[in-house]
């Protein structure tokens, strides 16, 4: 990996220096994806005048790498007539990906510069939900009609990828209305003999998308068969796109974004672009993170009505309120550890409803090993540091208990999520927690209460 | 997607039908995707029965599908004739994977019968450390001399692609000695004049990997440059393998649960296989689970100290304790969700060392709007209750403050273990919500006490 720092270093020395041969020879020498990083620390002058020095076909790749906000930016302030025939240069999915940041009458002026076929092509993109097959797929594909042989599929290759800038995994076979036939992978075509048909060697029993598709379905899918792209059709089998293996990266990026969000109990649902919850409008952030927060203030309300219902303890005895904190924080944090593993697990498949018993019986018997160890810990210190025996059994055994229990729902709960087609991830969070914090200080108060009457007696 | 659970009961229904040609046709028609899943699903002795059922090309390519503990599973029940035959065709780096999970003196049984250039390949593989670019690699790579032109290479592809099962995604030009020369892609190879030197045409600034990057490098790199696969050179540039991007899936998978398992507590560093946590050894659990747990039971008896400071004022004021879990409950929750944007955001790069101020400017706005909010909601909520004015103002105040300060740490502390070169994801769980518990219930107590004080004056 390249040192970006440095590289800034030496790229803002050769401007001061203003040797723009230099800094051209420089800046064409690098990977696209190198520059995207190094353009991504200038400031935006230097950023126009290092993307002026780019040959045509770098600027382009570099465009595909950059972050949308800077896509936008640098196609804003170069000359149109240059952002147009950059625009051109890129795949269809990517600049329907860029136009679409715009706002919508910048985006039809660089449409209606565009070569009418591609700029077509690009708005039938740009009507499909972005989240979907449709609007992840790019829509040029090779096709090779049935009746070809693999000689005409090589001289199509041939004559068609370069120019029309072909994502090239595999050959798709299709009709007169361009019906989906069969898929035939280069490795086929480049080791049979250049006189079979097509159809010979085609594959017929296709893994396909649909249009319409969500992207947690496409994610799941290339997960599963491991294929470097797969065909998107209409209702009617008709060929629209393909999606390739680099349009997956990032969604299962977004994805596993999304699982993490949810499970510290932000909610993705509540905006419609999820990164304004990170950079974007204030208030929107506040949306998406109130409603658990809000969720969690009734259920500790529930935890203060279960410490009130015991205010004639606290009263007698109140050093056991000292004690509270020590006893949520440690069955909130093995509880999360709980649910962490299961929701991870189901999400990956490693764990399934199937093995659900299996997990909730090893999970309590973790529960309960930990939970005797952290026990006799506790209630050793608070025996000592009080010299009250009573008091260090009373904090001991709630915790030893308090932590199986929250092991317990830790597992349990997800389990039940799942069974109800409730996403998972949601338990993680908030409701974990304050039903933790509920039971726990319930197991707890009840024993001081026990050892308060006892004592009296 | 194929519905899993009612093919294997029809499945089940045929073997009880005792359909032998009808099983075999059934199974044979699934794609070993498919087929893996459905394995999945079915008893040992049925999968033995179903498996023996299956052509060789499905066998072995079903056995790549299978989790680890299952393609050891089938291969130590099946012939051993028939187990070595279908090992032959399976990828190197998926045999060097199966056979590490076996037991040395198995593994060695097989690699004896496997022939020798395969079992040679194969050893080489499982003496590099499995997760560096060496254990995950395949060594096969289709590999031109610098002399070859365009019509040598197709011709080279032809009779090694389908002998050797290669991965074919690009073509490298080596010297005799193996040095790693140039690189072309097959859309180059397929669009280029047939009478050019493969020289004029490969890409010569290659970006590769070393046997021994580890696997989180490997995976930046793919990311970022989104190829689908990239050559692994040893020390003196000799190409020995490739890895491909569908070993970079397995990896990203693999991090992205590292990363959730550290967030939320769990010591991924104190066991060496992450999959023991799950499903492995219980007392490998315990040893995960423990660490943080004890640095939790040390921060939370600071807590407890705390409060005891202040047991004066639980004396006069009962009552305040049962308030605690609410403060604390709250100020863990809107911590954690400032906590996990951040390293989510450090993770992916979205958020970076840079934007750092940014971020804490805007996280402190939402925190003190989001806590005033509470505040003033638990304030009306406990005076309602209580009837008792003073009471809210304390409990809303603090609540007020606690938020926003749990906001500020919460967004703080990944910049500055990020800055401190510490993986910023430990501060998700324990640390933090102790932290936030110890400084919310000082706020509090403090503010209860100058109540107190100044009810009395």
């Amino acid at each position: 990996m390249i040192n970006v720092e440095s590289i800034v270093e030496r790229i803002r020395e050769i401007i001061d220096d203003e040797n723009t041969k230099q800094l051209k020879e420089v800046l064409n020498g690098y990977h696209a994806a190198d520059l995207a990083d190094i353009f991504a620390e200038l400031s935006s002058n230097e950023r126009l005048s290092c993307f002026n020095l780019l040959e045509d076909e770098k600027a382009s790749d570099l465009l595909e790498y950059l972050p949308a906000q800077l896509q936008v930016e640098l196609l804003g302030v170069i000359d149109q007539e240059l952002a147009s025939k950059l625009i051109a240069k890129m795949p269809h999915d990517e600049v329907a990906d860029v136009l679409g940041d715009m706002e919508e009458d910048e985006s039809e002026q660089y449409l209606d510069k565009l070569p009418h076929k591609f700029s077509s092509e690009v708005r039938e993109l740009m009507t499909y939900n972005e989240e979907s097959a449709g609007g992840i797929m790019n829509p040029v594909v090779l096709t090779v009609s049935a009746e070809s042989d693999v000689k005409d599929v090589l001289e199509t290759i041939r004559i068609k990828a370069e120019k029309d800038n072909l994502d090239l995994y595999y050959v798709y076979v299709v009709d007169k209305q361009d019906h989906l036939l069969g898929v035939v992978s280069l490795r086929k075509l480049l080791t049979s003999p250049v006189r079979l048909k097509i159809t010979e060697i085609m594959i017929r029993d296709i893994v396909k998308l649909h249009v319409d598709d969500r992207q947690d379905y496409i994610a799941d899918e290339f997960m599963k068969y491991q294929f470097n792209a797969l065909p998107v059709v209409d209702l009617y089998n008709r060929l629209k796109g393909i999606v390739t293996w680099d349009d997956v990266q990032d969604i299962v990026e977004e994805e596993t974004t999304e699982e993490i969000y949810t499970s510290s109990g932000i909610a993705t649902e509540m905006v419609e672009d999820e990164d304004d919850i990170l950079t974007g409008n204030i208030f929107h952030a506040v949306k998406a993170r109130t409603p658990w927060l809000f969720i969690t203030l009734i259920g500790e309300f529930i935890a203060v009505n279960v410490a009130n219902h015991f205010n004639h303890t606290l009263e007698i005895l109140p050093v056991i309120a000292i004690f509270m904190p020590l006893l949520a924080g440690l069955g909130g944090n093995i509880g999360t550890q709980s649910i962490t593993l299961m929701v991870r697990g189901l999400s990956t498949g490693q764990v399934t409803l199937k093995s659900a018993f299996h997990h909730i019986m090893r999970e309590s018997v973790i529960g309960l090993l930990i939970g005797s160890l952290f026990g006799i810990l506790v209630m050793a210190v608070t025996w000592g540091w009080h010299h009250h025996v009573g008091l260090g059994i009373v904090v001991g055994l709630s915790m030893a208990i308090n932590m199986t229990c929250a092991t317990l729902i830790g597992t349990l709960t997800p389990f039940v999520l799942k069974k109800m087609k409730v996403d998972p991830a949601i338990a993680s969070g908030p409701v974990i927690a304050t039903t933790i914090d509920v039971i726990g200080l319930f197991i707890y108060f009840s024993f001081a209460t026990a050892y308060i009457i006892q004592l009296k007696g």
